[in-house]
């Protein structure tokens, strides 16, 4: 039988790379990529040029959409070509090709505005004797961006949510916590927020393997952090998802 | 005592017109049109240029920002342009220029994507004998937009928390009805989602009036329909609004 082919966005970037290593074995893996990726069949082009890209997804079964420009403090013009228009190319190309499935890499930036106020803040800065209890933030909590970059990871849950009703397309949403190039935390707030690169790479392979049924959906990925603020009970009940670190080990 | 000066978007438009009647004996009004506007200083500039549209907002109070691609079918490159974009320079321009407070036209097509499913969608048929009991749905339910267009105003609800979180700019989203030229309502989806003239207009005049420390928020504006399914509940409790109309009373 065929394995399934999955064309990953952004793959130079450290979640590509991790991803790839995992998948590789199990998937028939594709690259579209601005850079070129060597070892895999990688179509060079920019997700900001929808002609030029749509070549890629022919014949794909899934799309893992990682490509973003991520920085916090990038300019409104990066974030809107890479991740506005970006976005919406991808799902219109992954619509135009009858790929199945594509699991769009969102983020915890959609709603770390909360870390403005208590009792999140005290979580994020590392004073848990501030935060004596809290309620975990859920994926139907009202979004509350941080930065340019999570107003563009909004748009693109919209956006999925508009795909799946009005195009049949699954489109699964992953808010990923901090992924480290260190695979560790590294700073008091990745205490909270982190996610360790297996754990990351295990939630999107369960969000490949979930049933055709699951047309749209919004989890958060991090991993079992004491003091974590993102809820993990959603994932665990429609993915099975149970992140196997914590960045409690590390301190 | 001087008046206070209120810059209006698109006030060529159906509301922009209301809206001008209503508020020129209480407000210093200016215009920010694409077209000109006689009997207002009218700055003629598109919302898509941030440089063309900033001095419009000079020694400005207050903004309500009614311009946009309101086309539900409106291809992408037009709702970037005019909707994600334009709400951007919108609200950068604000910021730069210091002006207190911004009413944005966000829409119920943020969430009339439920109008997809039961109840919702026996209300929005008609079909009311189908549609016993119903839960209305707040500013906190997790949106599901109709449309790019749906989707470009969540990416203006997103933005306008951001710009309130990180710059301080008091932001306050409403998610308008349907409002038509005749002031009546003219499909059998207006029986719940019919705003008129009057009703959106007062429900701008209060979130002008608001306290300054009203500094984000999202209201539901519809007139008092008796197959509504948009929560008022908020929107009273926060700003007294009371809808003076009712579908109803056209049937």
């Amino acid at each position: 039988m065929a394995r399934s082919t999955v064309l990953v966005t952004g793959m130079s970037g450290l979640i590509g790379g991790a991803l790839r290593s995992h998948l590789a074995a199990r998937y028939e893996l594709r690259a579209l990529n601005r850079r070129p990726v060597e070892g895999v069949p990688c179509h060079q082009a920019d997700v900001a040029d929808l002609e030029a890209i749509q070549p890629a997804f022919k014949g794909v079964d899934a799309v893992v959409h990682l490509a973003a420009s991520v920085g916090m403090s990038a300019p409104f013009d990066e974030i809107l070509r890479a991740n506005v228009v970006g976005t919406y190319n991808v799902l219109e190309a992954s619509r135009r090709a009858g790929v199945r499935r594509v699991v769009y890499a969102s983020s915890g930036a959609t709603v770390s505005g909360y870390e403005r106020d208590m009792p999140y803040r005290a979580l994020a800065e590392g004073r848990y004797d501030a935060a004596p209890a809290w309620t975990p933030l859920t994926h139907e909590t009202p979004v509350r961006p941080a930065g340019l970059y999570g107003v563009s990871k909004v748009w693109g849950e919209a956006l999925a949510r508009h795909y799946a009703d009005a195009h049949g397309l699954s489109v699964i949403c992953v808010r990923i916590g901090h992924v480290t190039a260190e695979d560790r935390p590294r700073s008091p707030r990745d205490f909270s927020v982190w996610c360790s690169q297996r754990d990351i790479v295990r939630m999107i392979e369960l969000c490949l393997a979930a049933p055709d049924t699951l047309r749209f959906d919004v989890f958060f990925a991090v991993s079992n952090n004491t003091w974590g603020y993102r809820d993990l009970d959603h994932a665990r009940q429609v993915l099975g998802f149970q992140p196997l670190d914590a960045a409690e080990t590390y301190r």
